[in-house]
């Protein structure tokens, strides 16, 4: 989908060519083929047919669009498909062609390989974005900033545990989707209605030889009307995708004109607006969220698909390819942007300082005044000049000695456990990588 | 898009190609060209300026991909575009070219037009869908069958007034998008920030000429941050898809095997099973439902990115290119599936009287056998009848004579008001055509 | 629900109590009543007895706790309400109550009750919100501030248009729910199956007299499984919400320490922090985004619902009823909240005077030097400038005269149409009322 | 909330009370009491406290109503739970309680609370709704019935294997909510802005003697703005409820009265019409349905809610009460209710016999002819037979003799791996337990 108006906005990186159509017609003949091969394995078949199936199963070989136009005269491509491969072997085995095996049995397994593939890809992503918050954390452990609750200042914090806290969050969903690809991607084998009636006595061996081939896992039971692998699927690629927004919504923020703390890498003339030379908008950051903000619909749609009648659903099983695509190829860009963003991401610690304002450590200086004034009239008198605008340090010049305020007054002498809470984050990365 | 492996199943129909990336492109080449000519109307710029520009906005002269890997660096694919118009526009003319405009105002107002166009021509199957629910109901108008509520048996309807539930349905959620359409897509215009700054005095006169030019309302305020308009949009399309889907849903019910009062016409070897010979899958109730699951993620999707920050927000509103298509698309390939599903519907009226209950007229029954032999001695007697699954005619023998015992349970004399609300239906329906 | 932990932040303002469980069982209540009125100007029941009824009908008669247990054994409350309710009315009026309706007829016209009185209720809140908006569009015409596109300074606008920008939507959004309110509310009679059967001849005659006892409009067709009002009502509120969110959202963002061009009212130590003194949250406006992110789930939640089977459905409908209700709340507690925000606003205009950042005006400046030393010349020097943070004034000094100078670097100059949009918006809002 | 009128339909179960506001304020001052016993441990405070604000943190002892209406000020119910607490605690004590912490981290490990209780009770009825399941798998291992597929009869099947089917689906479903509670569900600490400034050096021992006496996992950092725990919890909530729903949805299908092969119990009157006696309406299934289908709305307020600011959110963190505690409530009702469902189930195994169409075997009897009469002569024969409606015993019978006929269309003789497929299920439900 490389020639899409929108595609390098909203679906840049790897992950878009690994959901295509061509990639879907790839990964439903690497099932055929695999079906053919395990057969063979297990005797049901000639070894000679299943490697003139796997030969045919070349995706550059089919007109995708003929196939696409069969399909719907049974509301699903596995049929078209399976015709034009019996039609592209020649002699006797073409016959042993999807022998056994039901449409679903086709498309479920594709499925999951097109999510084999796009996670492999997008994990990359997800990872690399995790490395470059891991340097933005080790190389600022100590830069001061201001901390923002409901996005107004509150005490300080430091940079780095800001993009620790990035880091924690994306190494999560990078945990999440790793064993969701590990565990819960599953072969595709039943038959008409889940019965494996068509393999005779074979159907078991087959399906666990079939589920070796492809490289999945090899489930109790086929899993036509159980879709809870698409279910935790969805929430894995949508929790990830929140992630990515959490992490853009930050940048945006930072990148404020008022704010100006970072700034987006700016190559390639990026940014930049024709009409107003100074801008440089926070393009990955607005990017990764445009992607990001798809995933709730998309995971809901897929969520609500899960209500499948019977032995193959009327509906909602069809209902799901669209979405899966889409949500795969949503945080796949959204993980690409935001690795952009964060590889590229510049940082003006003076300017964090700088913004820090004093009233955040209002706090910290009634709690140090009170042994000498006691609490209440502490707090009144900090209260007081903070509501004025009064500098704190003029409010409570006459209280404590001035190197005493001075140094409750440093932002870097109030971050508690920020610069261990960055190791520890930092650690548990080393540890997961 | 007609290549797609899945295209033709879940994108069925003309609105595919007009919410295509050509699409886009032409509409937003479409803003650029009257913007000149509005321009020209108002004297800002020659009128062989804009003769020029227009003559340029033609979309087969652009190369999409190219365009779409340029919008990258900027987050939306308006610049590009500016560009490359430019470009193509030869001498002073140029510099005319998104005079005064932004980014989101072509955008924006392309969005307006695709949606328009989309809406055209989905319109055309919604309508046609409900005239052939209207030949249905016309038609089977006292075809009676059982009503069912919780998917068990109720009291005896019509397959008349079933059809006229479509049709009213259909018929509201075409009159809900044509107003869509014909009062909500307006024309966007602002500039950078929304003030028409870059028009001089002529700000106002060239909006009002802009959106004469489209063809689409002129706003009071350009609405930037106000997304009211594609909030309506979404939620006429969604509601439309449910009626849609609602029809479906109907169809596969009324198609199972062990019901069998419907099945879709079979042309082109149409839902048929190689490997169950017997089989005639609703396919085009199927897809449709497909269709029209993908509609309340996308609106969701939509509706939460109205929260759009100060002047142009930064991730919503991009979020809403996709959605806003797919839906668009969606929809459409919804009512040409339910379209097509109706209209080669087959209707099967015996089997819908053979498959009455007749403990649907238990009430009935209950209710002539009171004045007899009391109200609790006949309702306690037809319970114990159908509790033990004796005949109601047995049971009621000794207390009623038989000739009216047989019209009590004559499902045609117990339909209450269903031919006159077929009559409304029809009405209705003629009045809104 | 005024009890509750998170209620007098989750659902302010009235419509909380017209949405609970006890404004339901007076609706229920209210529909029986209308129901047996209607059916004693109809001439099936006697005068006396309807009169019976509509006596009893007065929820605090009833225990909600008992109905509420009783209506799991028919997965609806109304089978409950009505036996509770005919034991409640003396003598033979009793048999007439709900005398040929179905349980669904008394949810459905309740919940359009519910709906209708909420609707009047937050219609009140989101109208002072507009005007609100209107009194600081107005008070602030001329009040200049930067525009911000993607979070960063854009060309300067005023602070009364972004208040028109707010003004337009919440009028657009009112002018919708008032629009589903007095059209698309509708009774709902239509017996077991909708066909009226049990009334008779008189079934048509009953359906007019009962929405107009209601005041609710008389639909074509029992709508038990058109869902088309509720997808309606769906949307209208999640698009209100919408509007509520964009406004609350701009208000965050104003009132950012670093921005600090608004602050919410602080009446009642609202905002504070008990260890933040200096802290003055914008809880009005996190309440009501709290309140505006439910809807699109909320929404999606109805609209997913629409798909329901035959004459009535199983479990589709049944999911109507908590998502309706807490769709009423949250848009209600939105509006109450975004009212209270906007009605309390102060609003800093030096300060907003003095965040323009001058860089917005660069564009400005760059048009008029043009003449003086060429296009290129003069966008490659104002770049140069702001690329290396040299004050515009000191750029261009040796080309322009002074007073030109501060002509054009003054952000009241170049506001375009900004003043005659607000006024636009004004007298549309003026129009409106 | 027992006292509602849709309670006992939608609110099934034990969850309803322990996500009510009750709960959420005992689990609140849980987390007070833990956080003091933690300080003492760590000797930031004297044990005594402790003990006394550990005494006085039982929820009996506050006013819940006007807890909410102070919480108001601070759009979340910490501040004022705070308050209370600190005034029903005597003497000094009082100073030290919430001491260091911010309002999240109470509401938060209160969330997380909340959420583990409710997890621990519906478990509960998801594993007994497992365990019915696997009790008719067992008993029906060998009860042939019609394989449906796209609502159409396809090769026959077991009732065992529809069973395992929702067997395996269930256990899945615990499996992934069990490892969320038990690995995901995590203590909040972090102070003001999450350094933990307010506790000193201790910070760090404080959090981890915190976690220890909530019984919760110690973060790595504080997780005020990674919400990625509360997504795994919405994705492992609304995939069950799916796995419900689908349940549900089954049992709707079979209980059809054209299909009839089960019904749900009948006790106390159950599933009755007053006006329809021969219903017995599928109510638990019915209200499963109802609430499964809120998860994927909520889960996606929940997704959507991800995108959370710095260091505290304005907004989306406030978004998530509701539609936390409306998941975990919505799922222990299906759950509740799928259980109900499950355990009554009546199934009659002569009528699925019954039902089975013989046309499913078509393609067995195709196979078995080849030999005789060649591979497409068959497959001619038995698609005319199959498209005339002439039985297909007679279409075979001079080709084939009539025993083999006989043996062929024996539906129990084609049911491929059903009953190993079977016993693996029950196998692995054994194994889990």
């Amino acid at each position: 989908m490389s020639d899409r108006l929108f595609g390098a906005i909203l679906a840049r990186g790897p992950v878009d060519a690994l959901v295509s159509d061509r990639a879907w017609l790839q990964a439903m003949l690497d099932a055929e083929a695999a079906l053919a091969r395990a057969q063979a394995a297990a005797g049901q078949i000639p070894a000679a047919h299943a490697q003139a199936i796997t030969a045919a199963c070349d995706a550059g070989r089919y007109d995708v669009a003929a196939l696409g136009a069969e399909g719907a005269r049974s509301a699903n491509p596995a049929v078209a498909v399976v015709a034009a491969l019996r039609a592209a072997v020649d002699g006797p085995a073409a016959d042993d062609v999807h022998r056994g095996a039901t449409s679903q049995d086709v498309v479920d397994s594709a499925a999951m390989l097109v999510a084999r593939r796009a996670l492999d890809a997008l994990l990359i992503d997800v990872e690399a974005a995790a490395d470059a918050a891991a340097r933005l954390a080790k190389e600022h452990r100590d830069t001061v900033m201001a901390g923002r609750t409901l996005l107004q200042q509150a005490v300080p914090v430091t940079f780095g545990l800001k993009a620790a806290g990035w880091l924690v969050a994306l190494d999560e969903a990078a945990a999440r989707l790793a064993a969701v690809r590990d565990e819960r991607l599953a072969a595709q084998l039943g038959g008409a209605a889940g019965t494996l009636s068509a393999l005779g006595d074979d159907g078991l061996d087959v399906l666990a030889r079939f589920a070796a081939e492809l490289g999945l896992a090899e489930p109790v039971l086929p899993w036509h009307t159980d879709r809870t692998r698409v279910a935790d699927l969805a929430g894995a690629l949508a929790s990830a995708c929140g992630v990515l927004g959490k992490v853009a919504r930050d940048i945006t923020l930072l990148a404020q004109t008022e704010v100006a703390e970072v700034r987006e890498g700016g190559g390639e003339g990026r940014g930049g607006s024709s009409a107003m030379p100074h801008k440089r908008n926070p393009v990955a950051a607005v990017s990764a969220l445009a992607a990001a903000r798809q995933a709730p619909g998309l995971a809901a749609t897929l969520l609500g698909a899960m209500e499948q009648e019977h032995e193959r659903a009327a509906g909602a099983w069809q209902a799901e390819w669209r979405p899966l695509s889409e949500l795969l190829r949503a945080t796949g860009s959204a993980a690409a942007w935001a690795r952009d963003a964060l590889e590229g991401l510049e940082v003006d610690g003076d300017r964090m300082r700088a913004n820090v304002d004093e009233r955040g450590l209002a706090e910290r200086v009634a709690g140090a005044l009170a042994p000498a004034i006691g609490r209440e009239a502490a707090t009144a008198l900090v209260r007081e000049a903070v509501a004025s605008g009064r500098p704190l340090a003029e409010a409570v010049a006459g209280h404590l000695p001035a190197d005493e305020i001075a140094r409750l007054l440093d932002p870097s002498g109030y971050l508690g456990a920020a610069g261990a809470l960055v190791d520890r984050a930092l650690a548990a990365h080393q540890a997961r990588r």
